[in-house]
Formats: C-alpha cells, structure tokens, sequence
C-alpha cells in the first residue's frame, strides 16, 4: 500500500470525524434556539437519531447509494456492509463508508428541524428510519452514486443539494402538516417570537459547525493528491465570515439592532451556500456568495415567517434557501480552471447549460424530498393518530411529557415549587 | 525518516489530541448528570485531574508501565521522560508517549464517578496522585508493557481493561467507602433520583466523547500502515450507535418512557463496549455488541440502584459493567482473519481458551484495583478524618464549601435572596 | 508533489482547524467569565469579530504581514489572496494562509478581554477592523514576516508575542480609556468580585483552548519532516498541566480554598507561556515554565486588581504577564540542541544576548500595540460620543441593549415577570 493512499485515507477519516462532530453542534444550535422545556429532547433525539442514521445507513443506506448493481434510481447492493477486504484505489474503502455515513446523518438532522417541540418522539423516530432508507439514499444515489443526475452532469461538490436541500424539503413537509407551535401566531395575523433559550449554545454550535465544515467540504475532495484540501477549507471560512457579517448588518439596518441569531443564521448560511461551489471558485467568489448568503437568510427568515410556516430552528432558510443558492452560484461563479484542479478529471463547464442542470437538480431532487415525506408523514398521521403531542403535552414540554424528565430538573422543579 | 514512519506519527498525535479532547465530555457528562451546586467543583477537577496526571504520568507512570528496565510487575526506568533524541521504529516515541499520557488520563477521570457530589476536594487530589502512581501503571503494564498478563496472551485492543475496568473499580471501593449521597436511598430503602442537572451537557458530553473515541480506538492502531484504521472507526461507530438504540427501547419497554439519561449510557456502553474488540470483529458483531451493552448498562444501573451503591455518574455500569462485556466479548465474537489484519503480527486465537485468558485478566485487574483503592482509602480515611465532607457542607454543595465560590453564581446568589 | 509536501500541508490544515476550534473555547471562557446579562453579546461577538478577522486577513493582513513586496515595518503585496496556483516548497501555501488566518483571529479574541460588558458594539466592531488592519499584522510582520526584528534574530516561535502579548497590550489600552465596569470597585479603594456566571463554560473552554493550543504550538512547526511535533504538543500538554497544578496550591495556600477560576487561569496561563518555547526546552523545563506561569498569574491578578484596572477576562494577567514570561523564559531554558532540532537551520544562541532581542522584541511590540490602539481608541471616543454603553445600559446589560434579544430570554423575562 502505497503512502499517498494511506494519507488520503487519513484525511478521508479526519473529515468524517469533523462531520460526526457536527452533531455536536446541532446539539447546541437546536437546543439553544428552542425553549428550556424541550431540551433534554432535542439534545437526546440529536444522539438518538445520529445512532439511527448510522445503523440503517450501514444496513441498505450504503448499498442502496453506491451499490454496484444498481440502476439509475437505487443501488442494489452492499447492504449489511462489512469492508474490510474490500480496498478502494485511492484511499480505503472503510473510511469513505464512515465519511458517507456522516453525511447522512447530517442530512436526517436538518429534516429535524420541521418537527421541533410540538412532534411525537414516537413519529420522529419513525420518520428517521424511513428518511435514512428511502430519501436520503435515493437523492445521494441521484447524484452522487452515478444516477440519473450525475448521468446529466449535476455537480454538487460536498452537498448543498444532497444533504441539505434535502433535509430542508423534508423539513418543510413536516412543518406544513405539523402546523405552527402553540403561540407562534396570532389571531390577527401577527407572529411572536418564541426565542430561543440560550444564545451561548447556539454561538457555539455555529462556531462547532464552522469547524465540522472543514471536514465536510475539504474532506469532499477525498484525497489530498494536489494539496488542493486547503484552498477549499480557505473558502469554506471566507464564505462563513462572509455570511455573518453580511447577516449582522443587514439586521442592524432593517430592525435596528444587531441581532445575534441573525448573525449566526448568516454564518451558516454562508457554509451552506458555499458547499456546492467550494471547490470551483475563487476566494473572491466565496466573499460575494457568503455575503448574499448572510442576506438572503435574513429575508427568507421574515418570508416564511409572513406565510406562517413555523421553522423553529430556521432549517428552510437556512439549509433551503442558502442552499439552493449554493447550488445555482455554481453556476454564477466557477472558475474553469478551478474545476479541473479541484476536480481531478471531473469536467465542469460553467454557464447557461450547467446553471439549467443545477436547477433541474435542485426542482427534482427537492420535490422527491418533499412530496415523499409529506405522503409518508400523511399516513402515519392517520396511522399514529396524528403527528403532534396534547396541546397539554406541548404546553408542559415535550422532556417531561415525551421522556418522563426534565432536561433541566432543577430549573423546573424549583419553578414548581415556587408556585406550589 | 520515511513518510510512513512521519504518517504513523501524525496519526498517533491526532489520536492523543481526541483523546484529551474526551476530558472535555467529562466536563460535560460529569457535571451534567450532577447537581448545580457542585458543577464549577467537578468541571475544575476535570482540568486540575488531568493536569495531574499528566504529571505524574510523565515523572514515574511512563516508566512504570513502558521502562526498559522492568520485571512483571512494573517497569522501572524512563522516569521524567525528555525523549527528543529516542526514537521508536514506527513512529516518533513522543507521539505515543502523548497517546498514552491522555489514556492514564482518561482512567483517572472515570474513577471519579466513585467520589461524586460529597468526597473532600483534598481527598480526591490525594487519590489522584496514588492512582496515576500504583494503580493504573500497574495494570497497564501488566496487559500493555509486557507484564505477566501480556505473556499469558491477555487481549485488550484500546483499553477495556486496562482503562475502563481499572476506573470502574476504583470508583467501587470509593462509593461503598464514602456511602450514598444524602437523599440518595429512604429509611424504607427506596431510591430517589438525584438527576443531572442539565442533559444537553450530558448529550453533548457523550457526542464529544464519541468523537474522543475515534482517537481512542482508531488510534490505538498505532499506525496506519494497511489502512485498518479506518474500519476500527466504524466499528466504533456502529456500537455506539447500536447501544444508544437499545437502551433507549429497553427503557421505553420497561419503564413507559423513553429515558434520555439511559440512551446516552447505551451509547456510552457501546463505546466502552467495543473497545477491546473493535479490531477483531466484523460490523454484524460490532452492532451486536452495542445492542447488548446498552442493554445491559440498564439493568446494571437498576442492579448497583437495588444493592443501595450510588453511583452517580454511572461509572460501575458504563465502564464497568460494559468493559466486562466488551473484554468477554472479543472471545465471542473475533474473527481470526480479521485479527491477523488488525494487529500485524500479534495472534488472535480466540475461543474458550481466549476467554479464559480474558477472565483472568478481568479478574487479577479488576481485584488489584479495588484492593489497592480501597486499602489506600481505608488509610486516607483514618489519617485526613474522613472522606466526605460534613453534611451541611454537603447539602451547601462543594462548589461553595470546597472552592468558596458557585459554579452558577447568579443562580445561587438569586436565590439566596429570594429566601431571605 | 512530493508525499512529504502533502502530509507537511494535511498537518497545517489541521492546525488551523485546531486553532480556529480555540474560537470555541472563548465563546465559552469569555461568556463564563462574566455575567449573564452580557452572555449572548460575547458568544455571538466571539463569532463576529472572527468573521471580521478572516476578511481583513484575506484583504490585506495577509499581505501586510507576508507580501513579497515589503519594508521593514510592512509587507505591500498579496493583498485579496487567491492563491490556488502559487504553490510553497515545504506545503500548499493555502494551507500555511488559513493557519496564519487563524493565528489574527485569535489575537483579536484576546484584546477583547479589555472591552468586556461595557464597550458599544459600535466601537468594538469598528476596533476589531483597525486591529486586524493596523496592529497585528504590522508585529507578525516585525517577527514572523522578515520585518526589523526578525533580522535582529528575535525569536517567537508560536506567537507569545506576536499573538498574545498584541492582544493583550490592546485590551491594556481599552480598560484603561474604558474605565472598570460599574460595582467593581467601591469608594473605599476596595474591590467586588463580579463573578463570572457558568464555571463549566469556562472549564470547557479551558479544555478547548487546551486542546487547540496543540494546533497552535505543534501546527507551528509548519511540517512533520523530523517528528518533532509530537515532542512540541507533549511539552506544551506539560506546561498547561504544571500551570494549572501551581495556581491551585498557590490560592489555596494563599486565600484558604482551592479557587477554580485561579486554576484554569493557570492552565492558561502555562498554555501561553510555553508557546514562545515549546520547540526549545526540555520537559522537566516545560514543567518549570508552567509552574511559574500558574504562581505568576494568581499574583498578576491580584496586582491588576490592586491598580484598579478592571481586567474581566484575565486578558492581562493571562496573555500580558503570561506571556511576558514564556518570552523571557525562552531566553532562560533553551537548549542549543532542541533549538537546531526543532527550527531547522534556524539558530538559536540563547544566553543573555538572545534574552536582550528578546526583551527588546516585547518592549518594542508592545509598546506598538498599546499605544496605536490608544490613540485609535482616544479618537473614536470623541468622533463616536464614547467608547461605553450609558448605565442604564451597562446595568441592563449588553444583551438587551445592543441586540435586542436576551442570550437567556427565558431566564430575564421570569426575573422580569416575577418583578412585576
């Protein structure tokens, strides 16, 4: 064995292991942006359903993404994966599986964000398996694993379309039936915010995603042959920076007051925007993509906010909005050049033409999301009986109500006993 | 110097800086499945532990365990290491000695799960010192330095034994010798639940400490050589994974509810779990083990509960309970191929024989470091007048009683004032 | 390319990613440190002002300090990096970029410490662009980009100096036009502890920055040629570790208890002292150094505290007087041969006259970025009505006042419905 393929497969790990890490951040950045009543839940379900993720992933997700006998829809084969004879050429087979297996677990965390504090842990938990079977894998399949949209030249370096947009069309599905938490809205139209309980939390789990995106995208080029892991790492951070001050401002502008989780949302949506093109632009590029990130968070926050869909934890603007844009900036911005050397063989044209496959990508892969999810959660709300707690359960928080404790015992109990 | 040799070093580095990294899940785990009032006391004596054992791992635990100089029982040279020139054959010896310094490390912080919320801050410093100096040096080299139990074959891939075991007994004859916490059992022998006071440090607590044991195990390859590596790390993944789900069923089937605290001992018992055998087995078996560790550190936690042992943070039935499992199972589940793979040279029979061999190293380990703690103990209670401190102390919490200041200033000091 | 180039540039991306992780431990160190009402202002300030530095290092810090085109006091080239194509002999360019990027952040981070709970948004913002223009690159330039002292052979091998004394040089000037925060110190003379709110963020974030601070001293080796790195990383575990022990026993000797914010001041505080000489001493003096370091900062404080200069975070006490000493101390304890090993060609006398350039390199840095950052902060106070929040404001905290949003909401609006 060679030593380049032994550094590749270094590297391959150290990305999935920054990726696995990005579950910590969710921890914080979910709990954080959500009510004291519902945080053991959300950071519990955060383990919970990495766990899930991983176990269905090494069961069928796997073999139904790259399989070897596959068609152009799903793979069929490699299930029950147990690799270790089987070597990949350029860096072992067993760190690429674990670096996949990462990403599906990000993907299945985005979707969480349309069930926030009002669904059944029973129905989550339901949706995470199936999600982790028959959408994640589907869409990676698609374009990743030599489908239908790869066939057609879809380029999507490190996922903004299949991990993100992915899990925020399925957010958005579970958002609309859901309906909005209670006291999000108003009678006469007007929305509250139900704020998030700790701002600390949430600064260091964008902080924690910010350094899991370094796996993310430059763990993407799966190899380090030309040293080029560290050009895409340099725009993966100037996209983030970008994007939190182009969020802080344009807040600080339009509300007069420089709002933090604006700011933090802009972070983000700067690192997503930036998946897609990461690898093909130059820095200034990523600068100008980050910044219109960071804006464009901020506006689509108010826009679904005035069509009273509830996205407690800004999934849709977030990994949705910033994502497509990620996609579509490909198109805007890749620098020819840049392609070859990023991509190692992999042509990308740029222009018209590929702008109108990143679209086709995004409308196909974003309505298969959408469309399943909402049929699936359509059945398993006749078939559970619904998809959301009491109004009473809701109210008390779904720690006490869904898993028989508070995440915060003392907070609460001491409340109690105030009012006892 | 070849690439493989600087390659096999980098490795080893990134290895010791994720599992130095774990201490911060202590942090997290720690204080969070404890009460308020002792939270600053057992963050700081995370960092102020593991800086002790650096020490002392450094002065005299490197020579105990790995001098050259040695007889069965424990090494005796290489004290106060400074290893610029030395250099080992596949990897700069400074790199493992780092590895190792964070594995002693890492025992040491288990073993406190033993002495939780009422033992005197002098007490635990004098116990650290005693520990990093005879307890954990000893067994490492017995299992790991070429002791007598290397030379009967003794297998204990990343630390089952030799870190998990050893911590886990220590904490036993802590917690018979210091006695449950006040509250803990009633007159009529019931339990109350003394719950951590914040669940998403302990979630986030377990994802760090997930992370910390890609270094824990994937790198106690000590090498990177037929890209093993990689497959130790799923491995890992998938019984972590595995024990987080069953624990969360098992608590959801035996008790009516989907209990955070347990699932995330299932994950953490999966860990521990698969950490003696994470190279020897295939993924099939790495999730069964996961499935049952997690099912197992349930019932040992209702086991040592029943028994009237406190065990606060779980440290009996994580480590120890799961660490038995995990020791026993590679006689169970290795697969004599892959055991050749994983090891590079060093034979793995496996069968009753192995099992046997495994027992025993269970047993003569697991009796050293009881014996020896609580013997040691027995004397620091006699000579320092006690082990706990006074019950008004105790009930005031340590933070103020041992440092002189909250960990949570402003939540005690409001309160103080709304009762007066 | 050359393996060596590619594992020398895999090793630099992982130091940057490790020391831009440390973001992390301030957001939890600095947000600890101080009082609720400002908690969400300070996280989400940590994530800005990183943000910010990342631009202006891409814009023009980059090439101020390293550009080809340069003087003595400044470099004039390079300036918009976009650097895919120019390639380094010893490692990708692009990684050695975010390494350095990263390094600015920090530094601005630190100075920071002098504006705590009581500096406009306005002004820190507007600061943090003018010491990531003006100030820190013009001394990374003076030391680590060719510039005057370097040819005077002033060594400083990972930044205490050209990190942390700018840093917290800068926050000297800032408290002193800022004055101390209201109810610091009485009319009497005499001083109140405003305690920071949450000893477990700031023992996590002490683990986090010791954790980073592995990228920071070992990344700074700048490749794996030797294996010395791992001898680097262990050297500075070390001196973390005897810093933390002493400033323990020092405030427990000295006050009567164990204080914990003292003990995780001396973990820093022997984090910072070490970087200056991490490549040039042995281990025992690696101990020595953290030792004094852990005594030096408890005095420090105090002293700080005496002259009434209002220091939340420690900044001088930690990065100031702490890093002064790992300075000089290089002068101190190197040893001839380390140095050649670990510089690689670059000499390193040591003796006296090394301790003058040494001298000379923080007196004239030092002196630099106070005064500079004294005369900008002098002139923004009268172009920008004050450098401080009104009282009102101040007491209200910078929560409320300059986001509009609490960190904590649901802990304010109880106080405040309990209030009313």
């Amino acid at each position: 064995m060679n030593d380049l393929y032994l550094l590749n497969s270094v590297w391959i790990v150290l990305g999935a292991i920054l990726v696995i890490f990005m579950q910590g951040g969710f921890i914080l950045l979910e709990a954080g942006s959500t009510r004291m009543k519902n945080a053991g839940h959300i950071a519990g379900k955060v383990i919970f359903t990495f766990s899930m993720a991983s176990i269905v992933f090494w069961a069928v997700g796997y073999g139904f993404i790259f399989g070897e006998q596959a068609n152009l829809f799903v793979g069929l084969s490699d299930f029950f994966y147990s690799g270790y004879e089987i070597e990949g050429s350029n860096y072992a087979t067993t760190a690429f599986f674990l670096f996949q297996l990462a990403f599906a677990g990000i993907s299945l965390t985005i979707a969480f964000g349309g069930f926030a504090e009002r669904a059944k842990l029973s129905v989550y938990i339901i949706f995470s398996i199936l999600f982790s079977v028959a959408i994640y894998p589907v869409i990676a399949h698609w374009i990743w694993g030599g489908g239908w949209l790869a066939e057609h030249g879809k380029q999507d370096f490190a996922g903004s379309t299949v991990v993100h947009l992915t899990g925020a069309m399925a957010a958005l599905a579970a958002t609309l039936l859901l309906k909005p938490r209670i006291g999000k809205y108003n009678r006469d139209g007007s929305s509250n915010n139900l704020a998030g309980h700790n701002q600390v939390y949430t600064a260091l789990g964008v902080l924690i995603l910010w350094i899991g995106w370094f796996g993310f995208n430059a763990g993407s080029t799966l190899g380090v042959d030309d040293g080029f892991f560290g050009y895409v790492a340099l725009n993966t951070n100037l996209a983030a920076a970008a994007g939190a001050i182009s969020a802080l401002f344009i807040s600080w502008i339009v509300l007069g007051k420089a709002d933090v989780p604006t700011m933090l949302n802009g972070a983000l949506a700067g690192l997503v925007a930036i998946t897609a093109s990461c690898a093909f632009v130059e820095t200034w590029a990523s600068v100008v993509i980050g910044l219109i990130a960071g804006i464009l968070v901020f506006y689509s926050v108010r826009f679904f906010d005035r069509l009273k869909i509830d996205d407690p934890i800004y999934a849709l603007s977030v990994h949705g909005a910033a994502g497509i844009w990620g996609t579509l900036s490909t198109g805007f911005f890749a620098t020819p050049e840049l392609a070859t050397v990023g991509q190692a063989g992999i042509f990308y044209g740029g222009g018209f033409t590929q702008l109108g496959v990143q679209a086709l990508g995004i409308i196909t892969s974003g309505l298969y999301a959408f469309a399943v999810v909402f049929v699936l959660l359509l059945v398993m709300k006749f078939a559970m009986g619904g998809l959301r707690v009491t109004e009473d359960e809701e109210i008390a928080g779904l720690d006490i109500s869904e898993h028989g404790s508070y995440g915060y015992p003392e907070v609460f109990v001491s409340k109690d006993s105030e009012t006892a």
